[in-house]
């Protein structure tokens, strides 16, 4: 229950592009000459001579537990509503039905506010209140709104957030009634970023977007080192990842390279990262076809998967370097589809998983019929959070009035 | 992420009012004689000597890692989803508020299906699960009814769930897309007992009523353990339980027991038990506060926090035991109380709580007027659930039409 006062080894961000480096103990954005996020790097030597993973291992639960390898100095400024360890679980039933036998899904929807957004926004809104800021605003595809929303209340912070108008319901309500300031908007998150970013820079408050500040992958990067932790320091084979802003999947890849640094892997097998997107919304799958370093706009995005209507990451460079690098792919997949995993992982294993989580179901199963994995494989799916956050996109014929 | 190979201790079950004992390798349901529920006993002295405290605290995250204390009895056949383990926070900004600095908060919607209901289903679709049933069936006020259907899924049983018309929209959809049976019934829980009870007769089905066989009091008993390892062995000075079925409040207070025979306490201070009901279904508080051993059928039961909506427990003996012999008591509290807390929680903290939850602040305030705690004393709210599955009565002006 107590906040860890175990110390961050962060030393720097530096712009993967251009390689300059900016101060972690200043507010920082994105590099404002490549216009592209900024990345931690921590003294991994320092943490290997003064911890190790079984130490890490024996703390009180929580992604806070990783404190050498997270960005907040103090401890004391740490704002937690006890995110992280989620489960990993074996699916044999569902494996079987599908010839998967060693499948894996990661449930992030054991999350507070339902989802792995939790994490992110606990690593932005943490460092952000070590640093001073007491004004927070985002826009957001759905969950990223209630989960900055409630880190925001629970340090005191104002916070506004900017969603289209048909994000779900719930995403409105939960971020409503935190008593932050709501704007629904009319378009997609693209248009609520130009609007926030605006009004950022308009009245001085800090914005939190996706990789336009450096901390919200630091908070995601904890699935990874939770993974390779709860395989006992071995890792999948391919991981599936359902890809909108894109952070969890570069920041998963950053902590399995932070655990060969440390030697704390058993392995040097790396998975191939798969981003899964939506037929209706798919600029990292065309990007990756085409053999592009970035993404061209999405036009008319469209999936009842929110989380995947994001029509250009602003990490577009960083997503399709860990596909490549890491001998992945990206496959899109149809909202029918969607829906149907959706049902197979509720009967088959009674997890009631978010759409975008069970994109990646419907992403293997095209992957097992193009023969790009085998069955003998471990595959890892990443459920992004609960299905309770959707229900009238998960359940179209009830809501149809 | 393997299941644990710890084994249970679990030696017999007895009926509390007539001593009776009943053999935990065969399917028990309740007293026969006594009608009331059965208890699980261990054998303490053999957990004592073969393991400690701090073994266990070191296990991987879950309910699961109490197996010793648990009534599995092969750790194959544990079904579970990753339930367990939830933050206890400490509310620092809402305790100022309310002139209670040392708050705490065990925040039971970071499980699956969201909600404590989760443990207790765990704990009897395990034991059944281990016991060849292959048909459970439950009559819910809400979250338990998800829950049970959701274990059934991962176990590969067949499933019938029997809830109030009126239930919250997300139980209901919970539970169908799992593939169980849903049948809505118009009354109160009691009268969806009626129904599940005259089926189970009839056909066979497994009823895993709460109370009506031994083992989801094991598995909620467990919110018990976690408080006391989370607060380094010592307890809270007050617990507030918001009481419907009242299976958690019984477990918590039989887990603390169980810790003192153990020897792993590091206080001899208990808490005392709060039984937290709405005003419009109080029938705990009427019976505590008549002095009565058992509580009356509460008639025409209303309230927004639909897990209240019990008219009756079938432990309330042991409920009523367990307030008297900590020296707490019973609260009611209005719906329009309950929606206040609600948001005060969100505000202050960022939680988004369940009503059920909420009721508990509400309670806290009602005993801070009568001074029934002292401002120096620490108080345990038990949140039962995610916020996210009550939108309608949460919101009630955004679904008035
Ligand atoms: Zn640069
Ligand atoms: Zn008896």
């Amino acid at each position: 229950m107590a906040h860890p006062t175990h110390r961050s080894y962060l030393l720097r961000l530096e712009c993967p592009q251009c390689k300059r480096v900016f101060d972690p103990h200043q507010l920082q954005t994105f590099c404002p000459d490549c216009r592209g996020p900024l990345v931690s790097y921590y003294d991994l030597e320092s943490v290997r001579r003064h911890t190790d993973r079984d130490a890490l291992a024996a703390r009180p639960r929580g992604m806070w537990r990783w404190a050498e390898l997270l960005p907040v100095f103090d401890p004391a400024k740490i704002v937690s509503l006890g995110e992280g360890d989620s489960p990993l679980l074996c699916l044999p039933r569902l494996g079987a039905h599908i010839g998967m036998p060693h499948l894996l899904l990661k449930d992030e929807s054991l999350n507070p506010t339902g989802s792995f957004k939790a994490r992110g926004l606990a690593g932005a809104i943490s460092k952000a209140h070590e640093l001073g800021v007491e004004r927070v605003i985002i826009p957001t595809a759905g969950n990223a709104g209630g989960a900055m929303a409630a880190y925001a209340s629970r340090a005191g912070m104002q916070a506004a957030v900017y969603m289209p108008k048909d994000t779900p319901q719930a995403n409105m309500l939960e971020t409503r009634i935190t008593g932050a300031e709501v704007h629904l908007v009319d378009g997609l998150i693209s248009d609520a970023a130009a609007l926030a970013g605006a009004r950022a820079r308009d009245e001085g408050w800090f914005d939190v977007s996706t990789f336009k500040e450096p901390y919200r992958l630091e908070g995601k990067k904890v699935m990874g080192l939770e993974i390779a932790e709860s395989l006992g320091w071995q890792l999948p084979d391919v991981i599936l990842y359902p890809t909108g802003g894109g952070t969890g999947l570069v920041g998963i890849w950053k902590a399995l390279k932070e655990l060969e640094a440390l030697g704390w892997l058993e392995t040097k097998s790396f998975p191939r990262m798969v981003a899964v997107q939506a037929d209706g919304c798919a600029p990292v799958v065309k990007a990756f076809e085409e053999n592009a370093d970035t993404c061209q706009m999405w036009q008319g995005a469209q999936t009842l998967a929110s989380g995947l209507r994001v029509p250009k990451s602003f990490a577009d460079r960083l997503i399709l370097e860990t596909l490549r690098e890491s001998g992945g792919t990206a496959v899109a997949v149809s909202d029918s589809d969607i829906l149907a995993a959706q049902r197979h992982l509720a009967t088959a294993e009674g997890l009631f998983v978010a759409p975008e989580g069970a994109a990646t179901l419907a992403a293997l199963q095209i992957l097992q019929r193009r023969q790009w994995v085998r069955p003998d494989e471990r595959v890892l799916l990443l459920n992004t959070g609960t299905g309770l956050k959707y229900l009238e996109s998960s359940f179209p014929e009830e809501f149809a009035h």
